[in-house]
């Protein structure tokens, strides 16, 4: 038997096996770093932009000054929604979760494409437009659930504060621009994580891109992926305050319930973008009614830092954007859609790197089933 | 680096890697055998219905009389679409792809479930649901697009034979239904082919099984897989006549391009579903003007046999089953969605199984882009 030929190959959940190479994003899980395409993330956070960063993923190289002026005019261009699009947007349910919403007219917008080029400049082509409309489908529809008008984008923003615009019917303070700009840069990408793996997957078979992004979204919802972030929101709600900690998390550790926050696969020391994210927190904290949020965040890494430090179970990402996205006034379901808005620029990116070089993604699975054996009549069934 | 520590295992497309364990479907390649939990394709083909093959996928066992009596009225009482999802169906562009239509409705079903249990019970309920509506989705989306009026589902069929009666108007004859519920058992399921991977590693982030699904249709839809089928009816046309092969096979092997309905990365041998197929196009073509597709595939086969038969190149699913669709009266677009109608049993049985025992899908990639540099104002980029 071929699959049983091949058993020696076998690492639950894929773990430390390469499913490709890339020349867009690395890891380095020991020393706690992250680079995309060799620039490290806290120079991109403190010098750059999320455009600047989607170019960076596309290319694996830093526009020109007339580059990223030619990307932020196509982005601005196509970031408004078709009013056919925006027509199921308003017939979807109210109570659907943003995610679902989210998937669901990524996916339609494969019916509205009637290019039939697919070139890689198409598809580069798609990538953007993807990117661009992705804040409009999450800003529009929590508008429309609230019976809402959708806001139409706003001609001078970025894609951070547009998205933020868009959400909240007003213009963003610098700083808050700031902050979600950030948060989308810190996002965009992060190597062969489950989306990016179930996009590539898709894309594999040489479907179409709105079929890989959705894989991406579908997998990105769940709470061992994006959805953390609304969990962690939960955890510090139910927490309530730093005096619980310890109990907390005593409790967890007896029952072995998740800490949510804390541990990656890949890092094996404090998260870089958790770093950074802590920072964003500490500075809107200072200022507002959110601080004891992050007094919880304080109180639960000095415990499981003396608990699981040694087992190299650190802070992750999700840690702390919760908290900063909660400051902002964005409604915690709301969490994950903001990853996927950042992350649809790394699925692309990948997505686009993976077709040059096509090979079909098709393991095999280890049977462990009955043996072959006859087939039984209903009437001799029991 | 932990990703370069880790490079001794890769490869490509992670062929004869074993991405997880089950118990539903095996695969003996070099034999050319095919088990649904032990039971051989083709004593299925000869003795069961696509709902018995559906519990035997869910269950790993062969339903009780009144278990099947069960599921069946299950089937029959969840197929219809509620009149909010048909309104969406209603909206649809008509010259969308019937697999974007089908996996755009697929993610929409998410958001009008609103039962929050998540028990294995619960998900095969889903489950249950989901593989009764496929085929409602497709035939009520093709009638549709030709402005007519959806078809509801004839409560006296099973479901191989509603889907022709919704899709075509009229109740098919016996012969007609028995080769559609052939298709469909043929095509259940097939151990850890891309879309099946494609909709495990969603959920192995513990997202939803609508999610996973969604990404099983995206994946596909993909030439290099479900969309195969339809490239064969595209070739056949091509070829026009049987005279024409041995040019046709001669040419495509000077400029390296592929021909259609040969070849599988698992079967060395002769695939057990086409070996059945073309008994099924044998027989359905002696009676028709059809005759013709099947003498050029006899023609193929001869030809291929010749030229690639000693590299292990055989025919596969794909070569007949676009001819037995097309004398059904099944427009080509459609033999990738009745792919779909088939697989979701599929899907969601190794969706059910996997949450069983979970792990998170992520691999490594191995990083080959440019070292670490530092970040360089935009005024000095060039």
């Amino acid at each position: 038997m071929e699959t049983q030929q091949k058993t020696e190959i076998y690492s639950p959940g894929l773990e430390g096996v390469i499913a490709c190479k890339t020349r867009i994003c690395q890891i380095d899980g020991q020393a706690g770093k992250l680079y995309y395409a060799g620039y490290p993330i806290e120079d991109l956070v403190h010098h750059s932009t999320f455009e600047e960063v989607s170019f960076l993923l596309w290319q694996q190289r830093l526009p020109r000054q007339d580059e990223l002026e030619q990307l932020d005019k196509m982005f601005k261009e196509t970031r408004s929604l078709p009013a056919e699009v925006l027509q199921f947007l308003e017939l979807m349910p109210h109570t659907s979760h943003p995610m679902d919403a989210l998937r669901t007219v990524a996916s339609l917008l494969a019916c509205f494409d009637t290019n039939l080029e697919k070139s890689p400049e198409a598809n580069l082509q798609r990538a953007i437009f993807l990117t661009a409309r992705f804040p409009t489908i999450v800003a529009n529809f929590h508008r429309l659930r609230q019976n809402q008008k959708p806001i139409q984008p706003h001609p001078d923003l970025g894609l951070a504060a547009n998205f933020l615009y868009m959400l909240l019917g007003k213009e963003p303070t610098a700083d808050q621009a700031r902050v979600m700009d950030a948060a989308l840069i810190l996002h965009a990408d992060h190597e062969m994580n489950a989306s990016t793996f179930a996009a590539l997957v898709t894309a594999s078979t040489l479907s179409d891109i709105y079929s890989a992004v959705a894989s991406g979204i579908g997998a990105l919802k769940g709470p061992l992926h994006g959805g953390a972030n609304e969990a962690v929101l939960k955890m510090l709600l139910e927490i309530a305050d730093p005096a619980n900690v310890e109990s907390y998390v005593e409790q967890a550790l007896v029952k072995k319930t998740k800490i949510m926050g804390f541990g990656h696969r890949i890092y094996k020391s404090y998260d870089p973008r958790a770093r950074i994210f802590k920072e964003y927190a500490r500075r809107l904290s200072g200022r507002t009614k959110f601080s004891r949020f992050f007094k919880i965040n304080e109180k639960l890494e000095e415990v499981m830092q003396a608990k699981k430090g040694q087992h190299g179970i650190f802070p992750n990402v999700d840690l702390y954007s919760g908290i900063v996205y909660h400051q902002l006034g964005i409604p915690a379901d709301l969490f994950t859609p903001i990853f996927a808005i950042a992350r649809v620029a790394g699925w692309t990116a990948h997505i686009l790197e993976y077709w040059r070089d096509n090979r079909l993604f098709r393991p095999n699975a280890l049977y462990e089933g009955p043996p072959p054996r006859p087939y039984v009549p209903i009437e001799q069934r029991r």
